[in-house]
């Protein structure tokens, strides 16, 4: 079928390639007109605004965004006076799950469907396929099932999750689903790295250590003594473990390529949806101490804690007078 | 290779079988009869004791324990003066890895080799393989590798880890890889147990809900009216999600046969890697939030926190007047 | 001066009392004639209705709610119609302070001011005085002075902050600084409970322990056989150390009277300020782990990790065939 | 009466000059001469080595060290051959609980007791006096009470401990109780540290913001624009609230006299009793988020997650293609 796609950004470049790829009909517009003639080539149209986009679709019109969260409301605003009652917008960003209900409440009088789809699959989506948790009118999104199946992996599941797409329900629900998989997310990810550097720290008790007063001495530096290999521990654990996953994958190959992963700083980017789910289980009262840690660790990497701890130290210093070490 | 293999449980049994399965020899022994007698149909040959494993084993002898890491010390103290110079004590269960550490040095002197196997796969292991981390003198870990290699999953990987194997540093350091593999797998399964908590909650919109000075109202309840199929969305995450793992496929699987688990309560056991973790985490000083919370988590779910929520309820009595509510 | 007190519980009675003892004058509300009589009787003047207690206050008329978070919009929704430009309505309680900011720009043009007065210190007020943390417009802070100098503690400082209260900012600022107040405190309580609690536990090598698969083994038991006298240890804490506060002191007096807390279940209420306080941190981005820990715990206690810990349950069984102990 | 001190840091020069204010005689010992000769013009009696100390003594002899943990072992074993019998030797720094228990066991058959003094106060204790939590045989504890008495706070109280001293079990029991009170301690401190961060960030919606994908938008900004006082607000807190403490008035001391701290950089040390309790907690199996929090946070003020944070920065490229950000 023919859907229209906005944003070609990494997902939905590729997410049109994979549509393109599996004989559906792609109109693109992007404000970089790079990213449209790269997908030109590979055989979509290309619009260049959005009312140009809607001329070219067929009713019942699909326009599908994959934008940046901050943007996508605007856009939605401009693309709802250009279309008509039965034609679907879909957002397949990491967009609030909220701003879908809101959206889909305030364009409800329009008839037009607004379809709300999580899509999980990174870089990887195009050779992959992409999970996709979809929410919205029931009408709408048994019309873009052909769509979705493309997307998705695939398979010979009996069901559509086990394909690797599924409708969680009314709009929001979509994104609500795609948001605590990336809560979630952020807890594994950060499992793996917080023991990860407990291997790479195990040689404690090799390394000399200060005694005095502001230093908390390594109790029994025999049981430290370890050179880790962390490469190769990553790459076992991905053969037969119970903590094997793609996740893993990923970072056995990183730690591969790259054992001190020299490359990074450690200054983590938090994009939203880690956030609404801490909110989320804050709201509806249930303790996710683990989501929420991996949350501020991330906080933390960028230096956000820098002003608590200066408090800490002083606190220090007026009632024990202690002095900070330097590094 | 010939073994002889002590505690025939869950692990220890499925490990004889796919040994056997492989063309070694094993001899067994285990307290508990039966579990003897059910592997000697399997074409193991029963041992009635220590003495009488060690008696049937060719040298160098192997003798592989697979105990609580309660009763390790204490059989490897009566195994010792059965066994001699060249002759290898593996021990393959949850120890400590300290205790390793110091059985080595405690018997280096009668030239038995001690070597610690970290063993992951639980009751899949049998069919998948076993992923297996060890620490241990050179020479006894490269006698036993026939005896790894076939309790890995093996394949083609150019080296013992991509097999599912790994020598990981000397004795301890199996353990210790262990430790820490364990302290990561309770991080992801609580990141997925808190994810799909939040989820089964998305519905806390549309119950009922108190409105007095000890209830914090719900603001939004609008945004919480969705009733997730926790077994679909965690079918759908198992394809082409950056979430999906053998942990996911396992969840995925409990849910469609359950969706309710009323097959559990939630008291969550702990066996000691995941509290080891996080002491090493403590002693060299790198921060381990995530995997301490689903470590605290597992302590409360077995009512631990008992007394501590019984003084902030005494707290709040006193300042604010605050009575308990029922459930 | 005057001002009319609507809600009067535990804090709106007390407060009444301490106007009153201060030589205000008091009309006062509540939908329990019971309250509205209590108070009569120590000097106040009773309203039958919001119309009522409207109607007998002079202008510039000050209005001030002492209510449920839950109930606030509707009641000031109720009052505004009946005030006219220069009245103030105070909100006391335990509101969000969003509310406030929202109410502020709603009611703007009528010229109503809208006053949030953070205030702390619980049932002792009355005695104590209450620490006062004020939003709202310049000119109505100042009309409000002789009130707020009242119900706060006093005393010779050479500001309101040292005499207990403060102007924070414009309407809101007062909630929202009472809201990290409280998130805080969840913070300092749940410190002393959980140290508290690991003190309670000093004993555990003097206990029988289970040595089996299923249980973690307290590796070193010679050093937790201390039987500590948790009330004389809160006690002492009181007099020189670090840790002294209010808080250690309501906890004293607590084991004091009760060592075991026999009189609590352990279901800890929150009443939405540190729910609020997490998500502010959130929304800002800072790292806020220890008051979001705290409150995790409460839910906690409340029985809302129940289906994330029979998760971990299912997960535990099908990878290791675990069976859950019962307690 | 007579006591030797050794180490007269912060800590034990004013136990030094608060024991001579009370009539004690003190024979003091440290390797920095300075620090003896400052104490002599005090009144103290200066000694040039343990062994010149200990012959100083009448029996029965207190040797009391205020040492770094690290060297506390070494020096015990220096006195114990110069002691008898019915002498006393004191630990009154922050020290290991485990190193007291196995000192006593250690020299139990010298006669010589072993006394563990847990002090709080820090620099303030001179003139506030200090809380001493006591673990040691009933008749050396009992031996030492007016030296216990003089360092307390002392006061009115029925029992010892609303003096300021308790003691609190066998040897062990001291520093056991004096490390949960760290450990305590360190989870107020964070709690404060956390809140005050979090209104430093109130303003977050007056400040410019990026729209990327990298970047989480702030959904709300027009509820982030209060620019708050904290140091105001600190000294509000203390008037009333549930929240005053010590470390609150040393808190808005501290922010008073530099309300950007610039004079601090945010690298928190921790010396030991912080790890120990959250070791302590795990051993027992009780929760401990709160204070397990609060240790890490500081860990990671000084860089230790670096490495895990660099790995989620590279899981992110791997699976995202996502850049970090430059700050």
């Amino acid at each position: 079928m023919q859907i229209g796609m906005i944003g070609l950004g990494r997902m939905g470049a590729n997410m049109v390639r994979r549509l393109l790829a599996d004989g559906h009909q792609c109109i693109v517009y992007d404000i970089n007109g790079d990213a449209v003639r790269a997908l030109v080539e590979s055989g979509a149209k290309a619009a260049d605004s959005l009312e140009h986009l809607v001329g070219l679709l067929e009713k019942p019109r699909t326009a599908w965004l994959m934008l940046p969260a901050a943007i996508v409301a605007e856009n939605v605003g401009k693309l709802v006076p250009l279309m008509q009652a039965g034609d679907i917008i879909v957002d397949g960003g990491n967009s609030y799950y909220r701003e879908a209900v809101d959206i889909a409440a305030r364009i409800e009088a329009t008839g037009i469907h607004f379809v709300d789809a999580g899509t999980s699959g990174g870089v990887w989506g195009l050779e992959r396929g992409y999970c996709m948790m979809i929410g919205g009118p029931e009408e709408a999104v048994r019309h873009l099932d052909p769509v979705f199946a493309s997307l998705a992996p695939g398979g010979e599941g009996p069901t559509t999750a086990a394909k690797g797409y599924l409708h969680c329900g009314p709009t929001g629900a979509g994104h609500f689903v795609k948001m605590v998989h990336n809560g979630i997310e952020y807890g594994i990810m950060a499992a793996y790295a917080e023991g990860i550097n407990v291997l790479k720290a195990a040689n404690a008790g090799s390394r000399e250590h200060t005694a005095d007063a502001e230093t908390a001495p390594l109790g029994a530096p025999q049981y430290y003594r370890f050179d880790i290999d962390l490469a190769k521990v990553a790459e076992v654990w991905r053969h037969g473990s119970v903590i094997g996953s793609w996740l893993l994958d990923l970072t056995a190959d990183a730690l591969k390529s790259d054992s001190d992963l020299a490359a990074f700083e450690g200054r983590v980017s938090d994009s939203g949806e880690g956030r609404w789910t801490v909110k989320a289980a804050v709201d509806v009262g249930v303790p996710a101490p683990v989501l929420s840690s991996a949350l501020f660790q991330r906080f933390s990497s960028r230096g956000e804690a820098e002003f608590a701890n200066r408090l800490l130290s002083a606190m220090r210093y007026a009632f024990g007078g202690h002095v900070e070490k330097k590094p």
